[in-house]
């Protein structure tokens, strides 16, 4: 690690504009966490709402809480604060449900819009979830009316063709972190009266998205990554303005009725964002994520995205300046704008290595068959914790901890 | 109140077995609680786990927990606590999403399963969610394959004809209360080869379910309501056993992939009740749900059943005493045998005696035009309770209180 100092990585930590954003979450001791595009960690104000919702609103106000306690607004509550996050003028975004069941509630949306097309167009490398809930439609609507069509990243832009109904895509990859240009892409697909919808899992809270501005008709994304919600935090949805009068979504939940309160015989569907609602809304969880996103309220992802760039460019930096680490292969692409905000490296021991690394206190993350993963998470991660990072992995793989390894480590939610 | 002593109600507090579990709750001062069948009261171990999960589980252990916690685990964990109170063998039940999602999942599995059926039986009283779900996938499959009949309770028999492909029903209904005989209409609707769904979400927690012995086939609920979930907790779906291995949910997210962390391209659905799972579980509040379970560990559905028939007598015995009330139409079915645990009555003020009853203390509920619903919720109700909210409504009525009520009550959560 010759050519960055100690001293210039300290400089770095005293110089940063984010540096006391740290101090809004509460970490354990001597861990070095990088898997924070999987789970993030805890915003202190999260866990105090948790607690306040438990003990106070549910435990005293019980039932009045829907309406003192503004529960039947968290939808929208915590919508309006992730869209600004995500480039999203107001009344596109609503929280509610998994990842997974949004995309179905706006593919389905698609598909309908698009009557004589039938191919939902994805990448093969696309998070599976996403491919898998296209099977689902494609159970539902037959065939003909639904088909998955999967190809390489290299020949995508030749796929967009005038048999493409809708173009579903996860703008970063979750294995290599390789960030798809979403205006040209969105553009390109548009031409072709293709129909686009984004995942935001590993992008949404981890650099800027221009949602209104790339023209994107459709997008979901997650509240437990970037967005520090809490484990299995409700995730969230965007419709166009453009798109909301003339889309309808199949899963008629009463929350996403005109009316839920009038409990009409009849579903009649909100006219706005309202209408991809479905049951009703996980307050607990949800106030959690809405406390979280609290630590967003000051900063802009230009700045969180600027540090995200210089935590992952040390992070090889200084893999690349050490011999023992020269076995390491980076995956992900070498370009910083190529890139989200994690870096993945095949390595034949990545298994024993993420094992050593987590016994070691460096939280970092494997993906079968033989990548590590690092994940940079601007808001509590200091250049100090890079480069303690980097000193274990090289102990870890100069020292060989890895075939000793006995962390166990089957099931991980990504 | 004549004929029933207020020393007789104190008797049966101190003998009623059940009177100890009041301790388990956290309740508010001053207050009479009838709204549970809307969101359950807040056991303190509830609460105890959500801020264990919150500071110690995520914070700390952070991605790790999915393992060392057992995060991974929680839907089936949830859903096998859930399984005996509602009359279920194992490995039936499973904890996810919410009971609207829920429903579409049996939904769309019973209507593949008949393929030459297309008609869905209902209740036109049925709570709306769960028509406008079937609406939702009618515009997936086209009418020719998928279409809602509704009819009143007193044809329902006569409806379940061959041309049934799946009846849907709620055991109880949420305004009157009013219980069907869940083991007579399954019956008779299999002798027409009519699949059955039934929807717990008034009845789970409230009384003896017998799912595995009436030879159900799907059942849904929620965990909010009788269950003492927390409000917005996640829901739970039965499958029957005999039915695991031919059906098939649409909602294909990755938790119900056989080999979830395989990320294998193509959608396996794992072939048992773990295919109902979509996304990635919602960890807060199921642990909040999982903790509120235990509760019912050592009670069991026939003693709450026993006490919930007490409190609903006692408190019709109350009212038709009290020449006052006299105005107040009981509009569930009289006979105890024919009723879940809430009692709704007809009065031309239900509004405003709704809300003055809250001021006053007393937790109710309102369902337009005129109905006021009282819930009785045996673990942590006592009989002095029921006495205590009689007297107050007598004083409402009979001093008109309700006419200066203020309380406002536009938007309630069932």
């Amino acid at each position: 690690m010759a050519h960055i100092s100690e001293e210039q990585i300290a400089q770095w930590d005293l110089i940063d504009p984010l540096a006391e954003k740290r101090e809004a979450f509460t970490l354990p001791a001597n861990t070095v966490y990088l898997d924070g595009n999987s789970l993030g960690a805890m915003p202190t104000a999260a866990a105090l709402r948790g607690k306040q919702v438990l003990e106070h609103q549910w435990a005293n106000d019980l039932i009045t809480s829907w309406n003192t306690h503004s529960w039947i607004d968290l939808p929208a509550t915590v919508g309006e604060k992730i869209a600004p996050l995500i480039g999203a003028a107001p009344e596109q975004v609503i929280c509610c449900d998994s990842t997974s069941i949004n995309l179905f509630k706006v593919l389905a949306s698609a598909m309908t819009l698009q009557k004589n097309r039938s191919q939902v167009l994805s990448l093969a490398g696309n998070f599976p979830t996403d491919l898998y809930m296209v099977e689902g439609l494609t159970a539902l609507l037959g065939e003909s009316h639904c088909h998955l069509k999967t190809v390489d990243e290299d020949t995508l832009e030749e796929a967009l063709t005038s048999e493409v109904a809708v173009l579903m895509l996860t703008q970063v990859d979750f294995r290599t972190g390789r960030l798809l240009d979403m205006q040209r892409v969105t553009h390109l697909a548009h031409k072709q009266g293709i129909l686009v919808i984004w995942d935001l899992a590993h992008s949404a809270g981890a650099l800027p998205i221009a949602l209104d501005e790339c023209d994107v008709d459709f997008a979901v994304g997650c509240g437990y990554k970037y967005f520090n919600g809490g484990p299995g935090a409700p995730a969230f949805v965007y419709v166009a303005k453009r798109l909301q009068a003339h889309v309808s979504q199949p899963l008629k939940g009463w929350m996403g009725h005109k009316q839920p309160f009038a409990f009409a015989q009849g579903y009649e569907q909100a006219d706005n964002i309202t209408q991809y609602l479905c049951g009703t809304p996980n307050v607990v969880s949800m106030s959690v994520l809405d406390a979280a996103l609290e630590v967003f309220a000051d900063v802009n992802m230009q700045q969180i995205r600027e540090k995200s760039e210089a935590l992952s460019e040390l992070f090889i930096a200084l893999v690349e300046a050490e011999v023992a680490l020269s076995d390491l292969v980076l995956v992900s692409p070498r370009a910083t704008k190529d890139r989200g905000s994690q870096l993945a490296f095949e390595h034949e021991h990545a298994h024993g290595i993420c094992q050593a690394l987590i016994e070691l206190g460096v939280i970092a993350d494997f993906r079968a068959p033989n990548i590590l993963r690092f994940g940079f998470t601007p808001l509590y991660l200091r250049y100090q914790d890079i480069l303690t990072s980097v000193q274990i992995l090289t102990q870890v793989i100069q020292q060989k901890v890895y075939l000793q390894a006995q962390y166990n480590k089957q099931n991980k939610v990504t």
